[in-house]
């Protein structure tokens, strides 16, 4: 890790279908998080029905560790989170998941951990008790049925925004040229009123420095590279050719 | 929603499992988004896979559109988002989710879409081309391969961030125009390629796919509003005139 802060552990609570900690594995992995720990999984542990759907995050169900209850599976954590969507009348402080990323990268190399109940009823009270913080996720009150792995994803993006560059390819714009000099732009420039001016596109005289001026405005407006200004350059000259007979 | 900012139009481009199109949906509707539109979907539409994944999100389904072609689907938006996590070697912005939302908003009443490939091969090149901006989301660079379900959960999550009570607060930029709708710029792209048909621009054949988008993707850049669109237009239309004799 680039960070000094530590990565925070996935926790499945009860999780009741190996397909969905299978995908929360894919979603952890997706961003950079490696550690999942389940609290006894319905259907035990290993199970054959997370491999397909963690669609080659193998290494994080292999690394997975099964624990008996939630208080031990969060013994070594200084910050634990339990999310929810449902208000609990517990007297924690309630954040977002972007909240309780900051919060993670704040607390350096202490370890945190992230508390999602079973896929049907989420957790429960003493769960919740276990937690210093809430996390839910803000989502349209009127449907907020987010599933298991999809709020693993959004904790698990969430915190790697705050990963640093090494571990996540940030969207580069080095392929992107700069605009083409002035100069270039003004050849450009000319070029379309060279071929415009025959065809008494600056007429009546009276508008030809308004129309030049909107020519130019547009033209400059696109920042067009100077691969750009090339290409638009051949078309013009293409259409300076004698056109083919049809 | 409590915000003047049309929600973005989420289109998914020849998807191919009923199930995922669900998902989506429901990803949708956890954030507040309800509008998608389906470009010829692998197996047709309705699709009896969706309903049971969409888990209750079924007013997304029944009102989803469907479309032969990308450039369909997007001709009433001004701002055209193509996602997918691979180089294109296309001179696009590449922006995060966080940052395309932030644009979504800031573009007010103006219609915007979200485009995502079929779950396999994602977008292919030239839809890529009919895009204004890419989006990337950063994922682990040694585990990229996001779900469908789940890149739509992120971007509708990003818009929803911005949704709230706070957006109405933030003045909207009247005075500049936004770019004019995809079907306005089609306009414009194919009168540039009758114009320049007869002068042999698009030979040899072998290469007229690579140049039309070329073209394409030059033309896309300068996010023209339709007065700008309706310039060049006329810029077109003076070529085409029959020039003076000097």
């Amino acid at each position: 890790m680039p960070t000094g802060a530590k990565p925070p552990v996935i926790v499945l609570v009860r999780p009741q279908l190996g397909e969905n900690i299978g995908k929360a594995a894919r979603a952890m992995l997706n961003f950079g998080l490696t550690e999942m720990r389940l609290v006894t999984p319905r259907d035990g542990w290993p199970n054959p029905s997370a491999g397909p759907s963690a669609a080659g995050a193998d290494i994080v169900l292999e690394r997975a560790k099964v624990y008996a209850t939630l208080g031990e599976a969060v013994a070594d954590c200084a910050h634990v989170y339990a999310t929810t969507v449902r208000k609990r009348g517990v007297t924690k402080p309630v954040v977002t998941p972007e909240q309780a990323a900051r919060d993670i990268h704040a607390a350096g190399s202490t370890r945190s951990a992230i508390v999602f109940g079973p896929e049907r009823s989420g957790l429960e009270t003493d769960d919740v008790a276990l937690a210093r913080a809430i996390i839910t996720v803000p989502v349209n009150p009127e449907f907020a049925s987010l599933n298991l792995a999809q709020a693993v994803v959004l904790c698990a993006y969430e915190w790697s925004k705050g990963a640093g560059p090494g571990l996540l390819e940030q969207p580069t714009v080095e392929e992107i040229l700069p605009p083409a000099p002035q100069a270039e732009l003004d050849g450009l420039i000319a070029h379309y009123e060279a071929l415009l001016e025959p065809f008494e596109y600056f007429d009546p005289p009276a508008r030809a420095a308004t129309t030049r001026r909107t020519l130019r405005n547009m033209l400059t407006k696109p920042g067009w590279n100077h691969l750009e200004v090339r290409t638009m350059r051949g078309v013009l000259s293409a259409l300076e050719r004698r056109p083919r007979k049809d």
